[in-house]
């Protein structure tokens, strides 16, 4: 932590400062510079806000963090990347996959769990195609209380039977502390959507349970953030988190977000988590969607989640930008050819 | 609603819009320009998702809402301005405090309750200054796991004895539904923290209580996405809505936030609730809370919410913004008397 | 400038950085901490551009500045604030208005000069409620080809005139190099708009006039862009510098842009130059422009421009957000109200 | 255009607009809908201005427009794309290149043109790792005025002589009106940077040469701004633009920019011109550089613009965002790699 004093600030002011540096536990250093005294303080910053609380006092011009304030989830504590396994044995046999590993890892499916064949019949057309991980919303954050909420706990169910007949892990996302435990029971992995990025008791509920969390980025929040609601679930013991980068909002209207792409070698240098990129909520418009996967896979990306709908003028939810099923096997052929030329496999 | 056909769209393209938008139990009015073919949708847009989805045909270019998504929270369902009214009976004699008035009702306190010496003596000044509402953190959300999390309902009970003996009201967060109940116990006004704006499970139990919910913006959302989430409230029969401008997230670094004033008429001309600012997190930064306070009274705000710490430098949150006991009196000072030059009372 | 060196950076890459250091003409102070190396560079760091690049070296994570990028526009330079007076002397008689002073002043007119009896009337009707500077574009910076362009010197004689009859004085703007000698024959401030702020060619020609320059913040920048831009103007010799700020671009939609108030007070927290606010361009509609420019008042801006036309539904461009002369009046007299409130005077 | 009258407009006030509207020259058709009426205006809205003008009316709510607000660069005008054909004859042989069409185009070269031996070092690295065109700054927008400005006509003159020994183009920058005239003499492709994208006097200087335009999107600016700033250069007769994602300005700060690469096919749904994208501005990091380099092959741009220096850490500017020689020697096999995947050729 550098801390920089205002110009002019007396000798008194800076002992003031050192003392409470000190007291802090710090060892404070102070360089005396034309214009202005900085003091840097040595010592393990992270964690300790109270260090950054002096730039309440007058003779304070700033508090300069050095250190990045995540520990657990930083490249520091853990340099080898971590990668996220999943296992199952259902009646289509065992099914194995490794996110954050040489595999990239396809997740589709639609927004959300409308019905039964609905459900069935997209698991079924999305592992043809060579998708692994099932994806299907049956609690649903919706802007407009008036919209259409999920099918709730019997989408859960009908996500689960489409585990069953297909081998397929199942995505879905979890929008309440109380509704974690039901959430876990039937899910391979538990999503934490963008809004709920910074919901804190939200964040400690899936910390403390055994689950793989697929954690998105807030619509606003800037990659520190993002790893910082990494390092709450990390901080409860759970340390299989898989960060997402969804687009965030910008003055750009003809998207529906601006899918920031940078965010995945970004993330890569400050950690090991794996990452992967959402371009259906990314761009919002269909025809945008396969350029910006492809996109995905070229930058660096350890895996898509996509949305698919046998029928998108029908669905309840987000049917401007979900692919079609066909659309989406086509994206499938880009997506192999492209894992292939850098030596990783699907 | 509005549906915009691409140039180019076929007769049969046409006639298959027209067709769903009646399905829908909607009018549909053709207007044939030079380039494109319009489709006017007469009928209550609101609350009916599935007409916005036609957008996700390959034949419409964009889908325009001609309504506001909100109902209960606009001005065309309730004209007149609503007043939320506080009462109560203490040691220190009856109160009443009416927000959305012609009363101009100034919120302060420290960002988080620490101890019994702190809150009581913030509250004794802040009274003394003029304030009518007590506001003090008992549940925080942190973006650091390791940053105090509060004093939890230890803090209410300290906050319910500050009131005993000022008979000031109680504004404080509540940060996950479970928890409603208990901060209802205690609090007279239900604080949502801009975290949580879209936080719709907390929305709908607050919706549910009888309390007063302060509603503050999301850092990087609309006001129509503000009014939005008041709605949710509403949806679910609680109108008391207060709305809280507390600064947006911008390019700029020199403050914390961008405090956006324009908010203050905009909302007023959308909706009939109360509207409040706070200058504290709208610019994280002591020196220029006051100013904005002022310029805050001259928009047109119905309050404020203000963090007052009698030793910033020992704070355990948000120091740097928090005003010290002297420097709230002189920003009273000035209230009072933009208040009274608006013919209004504090 | 603090560099902070990359965990794990070799005893040998220090050393570089050191002598790179030492070249540059500073001294360098190194830190060791627990996990990174921290080395502050002494000296005067604004100008040397060449330091920031050793943030290209691979051994080196960030280089931090401590001081600001700007000297003659800083408070440490000059901590007296600047007045910028202008004097004129008309068949109307001798005028004199002092900008960043005691003193409020209003500029006032329509967004383009349109025809000489609009410019006349609009002129006598803003001096009669007050203003004494009168605001009209000859040369518009408009986004569509399509769209008027100005009368350009044609409209510029038509200001004299209207200055000539009313003893107003004229701001207008200046969009091109060449163009700066004939506008400034006939303004007495020139304007630089938003898109401008950082035409560097554009900034140099008018440091190089002895014009006062009133210059708009650009609609993505921030204070120190903006400072530094003025910092231009000042490096070619001109000082008389009127910082403006007019709204930036958020992703809120309700408002053409956001006014950013706390710009009033954070520029005078960083600088001596006179500020003040243009609510027109600052939001964008007219309901909104009254409230906005009380708050500009309450916030402590040296003045205000504002948009007003005889006939906002004729007008050439910025219809919506032009006051009518009666709502100008009105707002006159608030304004009125509040700068004595304050101890000034309009 | 769509007027969206207020809720509540008299029958004489929808009339009022009625004959506005036709006395403007278009058609008018009125929708009665339950709430509010609609006016839809039929005729051909781009260029007309005085319509959007109608907003200024106290009894409209909005004016939606329809019509994309640009022609010449629309798509609708021309759906074939748009090929930029450069030839040349030096005493390298004949070169052609063709950007926009099945060939993918790489400019390389450093930000400033510094020396004569660092620009013919840089131009024959490039060459040797499959640049076609030389990129290199003579006239430098700095935000500093202390910072290097450039070598001016001297540094054109010596991209001349690299042009003469290695057969590549030339692709510089021009910053004001008056030097489009000697920029044009020397170079091969006019730079419009993105502090200039809304500079109108020189898009308009630039429209009428025959020079092809490699035009930069402002760093806050949208789409359709960049297509409207196409348009003013279309419109003065030169049709020959090359669209340039340079990435924009957001809250993120681990990054320079955002590079936003869903602006690539976004571009191409709306306008027939090429666009490329430049990967050095978009991240401003080193290592961010080559994966969104490969991103932007994959995402379908024509070509890329990337900053490559001999020796970064003694750069004028922007060390921090230059690959090294063999560090773009890489990226090229990379891009190789891509471009034959989609068919294409380099």
């Amino acid at each position: 932590m550098i801390i920089v004093m205002k110009a002019g600030a007396s000798q008194h002011q800076i002992e003031h400062v050192f003392e409470k540096v000190r007291e802090l536990g710090f060892q404070a250093h102070p360089i005396y510079g034309e214009l202005r005294t900085v003091i840097a303080c040595v010592g393990d910053e992270r964690g300790k806000s109270r260090l950054q609380a002096l730039d309440s006092l007058d003779s304070v011009e700033s508090v300069v963090p050095i250190l990045k304030p995540f520990k657990l989830a930083s490249k520091e504590w853990k340099r080898e990347k971590t990668a996220i396994n999943l296992r199952s044995a259902t009646s289509n046999g065992e099914a194995f996959v490794s996110i954050g590993n040489n595999q990239f890892v396809v997740m589709a499916g639609p927004c959300s769990v409308e019905s039964r064949e609905q459900i069935l019949a997209s698991a079924q057309q999305v592992k043809n195609a060579g998708a692994r991980i099932l994806r299907g919303g049956a609690f649903k954050p919706r802007t407009s209380p008036y919209s259409f909420q999920g099918l709730e706990e019997e989408g859960l169910k009908l996500l689960a039977e489409a585990r069953e007949k297909t081998g397929l892990f199942i995505v879905t996302e979890v929008i309440t502390p109380t509704d974690v435990p039901v959430v876990a029971d039937y899910a391979d992995i538990l999503q934490l959507g963008a809004r709920n990025m910074q919901n804190f008791a939200l964040l400690k509920e899936v910390g403390k349970t055994k689950k793989p969390v697929l954690l998105k980025r807030g619509m606003s929040c800037t990659l520190k953030e993002l790893l910082m609601s990494a390092e709450y679930i990390m901080s409860q013991g759970n340390y299989q988190v898989i960060l997402c980068e969804r687009g965030i909002r910008t003055f750009e209207d003809y998207t529906r977000n601006t899918c920031d792409l940078s965010a995945v070698p970004a993330l890569k240098e400050m950690s090991h988590l794996p990452v992967i990129v959402d371009p259906s909520h990314g761009t919002g418009i269909r025809t945008l969607v396969t350029p910006l996967a492809k996109a995905a896979v070229a930058v660096g990306a350890d895996g898509l989640l996509i949305e698919v709908h046998p029928n998108p003028e029908e669905a309840f939810s987000d049917g401007a930008q979900s692919l079609l099923p066909n659309q989406f096997e086509e994206l499938m052929e880009w997506v192999k050819k492209l894992v292939q030329l850098e030596g990783r496999k699907l």
